[in-house]
């Protein structure tokens, strides 16, 4: 058992919680709970290792089990250990360092997101889990977005990051990728989505609240889409913004209309 | 000028940016930042006092002068005095106490979002900045809810919160309201939205994510309606959800389709 905050598993673990350079040198990241693991397990994801303690739920315990029968280095910590290392208020007793593999872009890919300047994890976390649950393919992640992996935005993402390839790009790779996609960028000047035709290969790019789309965006984007407001409201929360537009993408494909 | 945290004017404001309890028996609450204020002052909302310091900027400052001629109370603050009763990492230097009035629900009023135990106050706030935009009428909020004039939530909310109607309800006030109105409580195994017709006065009950929709919410629907969603992805988040609805109800009252 761990006890030791001194531990060289401990001390990645802590860095890995922090800045995004640690997680990219390192090519890990670190999932916290036991849905997240579970869904890591569900997805086959490449672990490095993975920590309990003794608080650790019955379902937790038997993904404990099945780890090690997958031959995963899992090893108990102390409670007070797995605290120092937890980043949640009431720590769930479970916690896995992942491999940062990309999940390959489909060639049939006909919808991609792309979060630009996205700074609030929360927000990223939310619109990653609406991606997933809109038929999204890819999310291509600019240089200006938060880190995807950060540990917030894994617990907002509730699971979306182990079903969803999630890529880091620069620029110059989100163009050449987007080759043969009509790429909208959101935003309020923007033609009205119900009237915009999105059921060709769509990339959608939804930008920061404060600043609206960057320059780099607006230079892809071969039109803009917006969403019809009522009364005086400028603008939505970025994940509700790219969540409504996400969804009409999906609406507009399942061909069901009132 | 005020320099004493224990100033009544301070302590009043650290009373309220704390317990629900504190604002409901003051009948007041927090707005704070140049954004909020304005939004007040724009809707006409009355102030009980305002506060500023040195640190306000330029369009904050003739914020103060329009107050200080409507006859509010205006009174500046030590800058370490404002730090002490500020919610932000950068407080902006200004900071008002509204009184807690009710905007009337209009008669004609035929669209109501009820945010069914929503306990995190970044949801609620994203769920009435949402409302405020997608033509919502009403916002009923039940005692399960956090309370909706928290700080985070103003916060969140953008000034939704002096645009929109906000009344706390028991249930039976909920239940009386709702006379004549198809109530929708979101469920996933709910009738697809895109094919239920939300037209008529509608009634939206957005459950809290981790427990579903309430007993009570569930006893007053007429009917559930659910988002589609592909793959295995289970849930979105609340904020998220309940913007995609809220839109699809206006999308389908504008009439236009593809």
């Amino acid at each position: 058992m761990i006890t030791s905050n001194q531990n060289s598993k401990i001390k990645l673990v802590r860095a890995l919680l922090g800045r995004a350079k640690e997680r990219r040198e390192a090519g890990v990241f670190v999932a916290e709970g036991v849905r997240l693991v579970e869904e890591a397990v569900n997805a086959n994801w490449k672990f490095r290792f993975a920590l309990y303690d003794e608080t650790l739920s019955e379902r937790g315990r038997s993904q404990v089990e099945s780890l090690r029968a997958a031959g995963v280095d899992v090893e108990e910590v102390s409670a007070s250990v797995m605290k120092s290392i937890s980043e949640t208020e009431t720590p769930q007793g479970i916690l896995a360092v992942l491999e940062s593999t990309n999940l390959p872009i489909p060639r049939s890919a006909n919808f991609i997101l792309i979060p630009d300047q996205i700074r609030d994890p929360g927000n990223l976390g939310t619109l990653l889990r609406s991606a997933a649950a809109a038929g999204v393919a890819a999310v291509l992640i600019p240089p200006e977005t938060t880190d995807a992996f950060a540990p917030k935005v894994l617990r907002s993402g509730m699971g979306a990051h182990f079903r969803l390839p999630i890529c880091s790009m620069s620029w110059d790779e989100i163009e050449a990728a987007s080759k043969g996609f009509q790429v909208y960028v959101a935003d309020m000047e923007g033609r009205s989505c119900w009237e915009t035709d999105l059921r060709t290969p769509v990339v959608l790019i939804i930008g920061n609240e404060a600043e609206g789309a960057s320059e780099s965006a607006r230079k892809l984007a071969d039109g803009s889409v917006s969403i019809p407001m009522s009364g005086e409201t400028e603008s939505l929360n970025a994940g509700a913004a790219g969540s409504v537009l996400m969804f009409e993408v999906m609406r507009q494909r399942t061909k069901m209309e009132n």
